[in-house]
């Protein structure tokens, strides 16, 4: 029996629109294929940073150009188009991959769910940016409804708060499929946010970060192997100082020492390795890998990237 | 052993706008949870009219607006996002109403592609007018780049082809889940019309009729049961002339007799009854039913709606 691998697929692997994204899944592909090909079991999440930002960007002109017919989008439905987009194009340049080797698998896209607290403490720091830039006037507006706004060069922007992602609701859709032998996309963008209330999920005004959801969910299937896939071939350690190194593993004990040190870059690995820390003590047996898509099975293999291990 | 069902949800069963789909999925969503909690299996499908037209305006505009930042969004692509968005509505508002009932089963939604031939004559009789009004100008250059264009009173608007689908990609997901007592919302807006090139399936710019797509998908699934759910609590024949009168039954050789004699409303009925044909005649123990939200069961236990039977 082969090892079950959660693969996160990065910025990087995705094309900003869709030209560059129907040329991004195909590369994307190409690896996820190579790990199916060597009869691994893969469950694959993204990603949709750009794919977001345009989709929000659309429906928030099309509210402010016509605003008799249409109603703002919540960013929760924006989330929601955005599983749909992507899911649409790489699930296709998968199965196309898999048929020009000879493999017949279904790929599949299901629209995901994911619940945060609403007590969660990253409800008061905004940290991700996204969508139109606006004026001040209409940032002034933003902010009297209770949203985030930042002023950036380019003008005022919305920016949203990241919850961490306690539990997708479709999991058991997610495990009926792959231990089907089928291949799911699923947890696109780190999921649609949702609130419980009751029995209803409202969706939240938020962006998970992918990385975290993609821990969660190889938690949930308590897969092997959490691979995060970036467009860097291995952890830098000290990234862009002189003390810049590349590592090829590390410990929990020396993950954490790194995380604890801050030595990372916030905006990209820290999320990263502390993901990769969160699935891989959470029980025995497990490893993840961050590394580059070109090298994904080598990776894999122990032959690349660097791995974190118990 | 229940029978199997494939449900039909029309324009009527979900909102314009945000707010309003809403709405309309929880009116969906009740009619849906009693035929499950009358222990039916069933498969849930949709159209997407307003809603892909909303999207297709923002996708256009946004292209409009910043050519240099985006490109056109393809028909395909706009499918793609409006599952992702009535799918997301359209399963919380059932799971909610599943658990308001103490009924526990995930509900999930999936990307889906179907199938078109690039030889359907469908393909030179335009019928689907969709998405935002345009200028002379625009209609030009958009009939410059060999796609049709139709004069309507509020300007001139796009008009899509609408082939017939023959078979749907990801059925053996579809069916997996099903077998696995989940409920599945499919082929939304008829699915994503896709044409084959080799290995790849390359996006068409057309739009399915949604009721010929519900009828593929009970056929491939081999449903018992093709539940087209309409605003009408029953099939009009001689609909909006004095000779108006609503049938409770036809054998396929009257509905087939109705459908040569042209005696229906293209728009919306000729459809339904050709889709319900085209189902029972395919193989024995079939029955199609035409009624509306409020009457599912009843109509499914035949004390409501029109039933087509061999």
């Amino acid at each position: 029996m082969k090892e079950k691998i959660v693969i996160a697929l990065g910025r990087s692997a995705l094309g900003d629109d869709f030209p560059k994204q129907q040329a991004g899944v195909a590369v994307s592909a190409r690896a996820i294929a190579d790990l199916i090909e060597a009869r691994y079991h893969v469950i694959i999440t993204h990603s949709n940073g750009p794919q977001v930002g345009m989709i929000h960007t659309a429906m928030t002109e099309l509210n402010h150009n016509h605003p008799d017919l249409y109603s703002p989008a919540p960013m929760s439905v924006c989330t929601a188009l955005s599983q749909g987009y992507i899911g649409y194009d790489l699930q296709n340049a998968l199965r196309t991959e898999l048929l020009n080797r000879g493999i017949f698998k279904t790929v599949v896209t299901l629209i995901t769910q994911v619940r945060v607290d609403p007590f969660d403490p990253a409800f008061s720091h905004p940290v991700k940016t996204l969508g139109r830039y606006m004026s001040e006037e209409d940032a002034q507006a933003e902010e009297a409804k209770g949203n985030y706004v930042i002023k950036e060069e380019q003008g005022y922007q919305r920016i949203y708060c990241s919850p961490k992602p306690l539990e997708i609701y479709e999991i058991d859709a997610i495990r009926t499929l792959e231990e089907a032998g089928q291949v799911v996309i699923a947890c696109g963008g780190g999921g649609i946010p949702v609130l419980e209330q009751g029995t209803r999920l409202k969706g939240a005004s938020a962006v998970i970060e992918k990385d975290f959801t993609a821990a969660r969910l190889a938690d949930q299937l308590d897969a092997d192997v959490l691979l995060l896939l970036t467009s860097g071939r291995k952890l830098a350690i000290g990234y862009g100082t002189p003390q810049e190194t590349y590592v090829d593993e590390l410990s929990l004990q020396e993950a954490q020492k790194y995380l604890d040190e801050g030595r990372l870059s916030a905006a990209t690995t820290q999320p990263k390795l502390e993901a990769a820390v969160n699935f891989v003590a959470a029980a025995p047996g497990r490893r993840a890998i961050i590394s580059c898509l070109d090298e994904a099975l080598d990776a894999v293999n122990g032959k690349a990237g660097t791995v974190i291990h118990p």
